[in-house]
């Protein structure tokens, strides 16, 4: 029976974007499934009484030095947003919505590149629907599925599932009981797989 | 001419104690020279408003988790001490005091030991010169050496100088500039050393 990797992500989050870069090509190298597990960062922000390293302006400073060196080691882009953090209710609310469905990766991978590459402010409700629509979704039906209080309920169930299992920010990743906390932590998530 | 790394340390942090274990070696391998930088971690803490990763409950768990990993990757011994915090304002006072003499290396090891592998209670003043005595130091020497005016003075200026590095945390290494956060960045170390 092949691992399961457990993905605890919100997109708002540099070290997740980095993350979500490399393991489709980890979970394909180890034959193991990848679980997508779309939490609200700030929902584990306020449960463990934990905050973002950029509320340290010298640790916010290094780490955005630190995210371009991960960057640069697995050659893809990284563009600091200048309208960091990302309020990603809505944001996570379309992932949780589009969770199983083949509409799923296309909807990450173009909130990902919105707002790690392109420097997108996804803050305003108009840029999200301006990035939906140029990645070929319909931004009024996207409305509609996250304002479907089963969608909200959800996302709501896997932050307090993470929080319960020991989470306290993102990318958080599960193989086999153990917790592996950044994408820097990668190289153990390997180790674990193998 | 050999390159510098410069180490920024408080012997009260176990990523410290795991970055002392291993930098010895990477400075030989790349024929770089070692600069010590005993600063104090509280002070650093207060001027840049970060703390320790033990004052949010879930992070200190995992990160017990983690140091853990990496002492059995580099193959040493690390327990975690119950008495974490220890107030290190005496033991950096000391390491400031016989730095760039021949004590310096055997009072680091003397008081790494005895944190991060006996799990000693080096808030106690009876049981600092207990540990003291016991790897050939005369605490009586080591009191009156501490409290010399010109080594509280220097201690206070390395760790003004981190603090306007941009060092937010321990142990903190510089290479040709470059900065680098925790044990967990040593390969990034040897990559600005190579």
């Amino acid at each position: 029976m092949s691992k399961k990797i457990e993905f605890f992500f919100d997109v708002g989050s540099p070290a997740t974007y980095l993350a979500w870069t490399q393991l489709p090509a980890i979970a394909e190298r180890h034959h193991a499934e990848l679980v997508w597990k779309p939490m609200l960062l700030g929902g584990v922000f306020q449960a463990t009484g934990n905050s973002s390293p950029a509320t340290i302006e010298a640790k916010g400073r290094y780490t955005r030095v630190d995210f371009q060196r991960y960057a640069n080691r697995y050659g893809v882009p990284l563009n600091h947003n200048p309208h960091f953090p990302i309020n990603t209710l809505q944001l996570m609310r379309g992932a949780t919505a589009f969770h199983g469905t083949e509409k799923f990766q296309p909807y990450l991978t173009a909130i990902f590149k919105a707002i790690w590459q392109d420097e997108r402010d996804m803050n305003q409700p108009e840029v999200v629907g301006e990035v939906l629509a140029n990645a070929g979704f319909d931004p009024t039906e996207v409305m509609a599925l996250i304002s479907n209080p089963a969608v909200k309920e959800q996302l709501k169930a896997v932050t307090e599932e993470a929080v319960e299992r020991g989470v306290f920010g993102a990318p958080t990743i599960f193989v086999e009981g153990e917790m592996f906390f950044g994408q820097d932590r990668l190289e153990f998530v390997e180790q674990a797989l193998a």
